[in-house]
């Protein structure tokens, strides 16, 4: 037995940024009591979702890292005695940004970064303009609580990205994520695009006989200039076993925390039966280095 | 529109090879008669799934490509105009086999072949003593159609294969298939590997933006030998969406003819607003040729 006792953080954010840190910090706190030992927050969980607009003023958010909100829930780490997944606007410089998570140890001591790989661009998520891709490439960080394979949002589309985290010895994956309906989109298929989102996500805990973890937030955020418009976030955070299991799974209208205990040596007996690993063809997949095959 | 109306047969089989022969001809002619231009066998339909075991004389089921079968369903292609995928124990030379599937055009001539890349080897499914693995990599087989990214059973659980097949082109993922329950496990376990099963291949149409058709044979077959022993395949075909959506799914216990039009058109929208294929981070792949990380 390997237990890890997680919580997933399903967010609300207000326009108020000392608001939503408090916020944060009392559902760490309320995770912490019901005895989670790591925490996950939302992706960009110290605003409203920026990215929703093109607008060169929200820069003013970036931070670099270490930093003050790497400060500020290091302290709540280490009085609770929690690890946590942060996830940051990070800047490195004048005009070079990243979507950054950062993993804090339980005693508020930072044990690793992992930069976005993958930026999304499409019209509510004009994430291209703000963050520049990452290049520290996908490392899991390790922890007193066991080797996590941090990925973001738009990186939960990419099997690669799974499988390169797996293939470094993350025992699970983690995904802080900001993903809903745009409102004047069909209720069908927003369902459609939820399950396609559950899917994928569920995947790369079969593919790599590892759990996953996702944490989005939850509610509709006002687009700030257009009338009418704006995301609801669609929620549905959810623990995963490594068959893809739901273990625990948030509704899509609520704040929820869910706290759920994984067992990291379940991996041991799913791979002994499906060793997927054993049977990679990687003598044949050079192409995946490729951008098309044409 | 570009619609492909696509049959899944999901099929039991006997230890009677000629009948299984005819069993497969008559759900062929069912399909056509049903509109289907393409239909799709399970995975070894020629005889029971005979991988149960290592017996040296199951060699003799094995055949030539070109031979005996292509012979015989390239007639019934011809006469009743519909392609076909068949998936057929290949003899290359003595000692030298394939688990290949091959596509028949509607007018009989064989389109392609793909030898099945990632061969299983686990208690009930001895693959790795019957079937060398494919050399003929990953590459779709283009017929009047439509271009078929064929894959088959075991290499469902590898998202590579299917990226392989939608860089080269495929505008749809098919797979010929055998699995099913171990009897003696526990139903929670079976219904978790069902829906494993069913969440990896879905994945594949969610990643790559292209639908997903998947044959699988349905019934119980006894071990040969062992008393109270054997295989529930577990049927449960489908056919999936761009987006993974269900379009078509069949049963679990029964025989079972899915017929299912297909825009094939309908990819090029997916992709425009998920464009995963755009942010592939190619230039931090390149350890998905190995082994593992270490």
């Amino acid at each position: 037995m390997n237990n890890l006792t997680v919580a997933v953080l399903q967010l609300t954010f207000s326009e108020d940024l000392g608001a939503n840190r408090e916020h944060c910090a009392a559902a760490v706190a309320e995770a912490a009591k019901k005895g989670a030992t790591l925490a996950v927050l939302p992706e960009l969980h110290n605003s409203r979702y920026f990215c929703q607009t093109e607008d060169v003023s929200r820069f003013d958010l970036a931070e670099p890292i270490p930093g003050p909100s790497t400060d500020f829930f290091a302290a709540v780490a280490r009085r609770l005695g929690i690890a946590l997944v942060l996830s940051l606007f990070e800047r490195r410089t004048a005009g070079l940004c990243h979507n950054t998570a950062v993993v804090l140890d339980k005693d508020g001591a930072i044990a690793g970064c992992y930069r976005k790989m993958h930026i999304p661009d499409d019209p509510g998520y004009y994430e291209k303009f703000y963050f520049t891709p990452g290049d520290l490439g996908f490392q899991p960080v390790k922890t007193s609580l066991g080797t996590l394979g941090i990925l973001v949002c738009w990186d939960q589309w990419f099997p690669e990205a799974a499988r390169l985290m797996a293939l470094a010895g993350a025992e699970l994956l983690i995904y802080p994520t900001a993903i809903g309906y745009d409102p004047r989109e069909e209720r069908t298929d927003q369902q459609n695009q939820l399950q396609a989102w559950l899917t994928i996500q569920r995947s790369h805990a079969v593919a790599n006989g590892i759990p996953v973890v996702s944490a989005n937030r939850v509610g509709f955020e006002p687009h700030p200039t257009e009338k009418n418009y704006g995301i609801e976030f669609w929620g549905n955070s959810f623990v995963a076993d490594a068959q893809g299991a739901f273990l625990a799974r948030a509704g899509g209208e609520e704040e929820e925390i869910l706290v759920t205990t994984l067992d990291l040596a379940k991996a041991e007996a799913t791979r002994r039966i499906w060793p997927f690993l054993r049977d990679r063809r990687i003598d044949a997949y050079g192409d995946l280095l490729k951008r098309f095959r044409d």
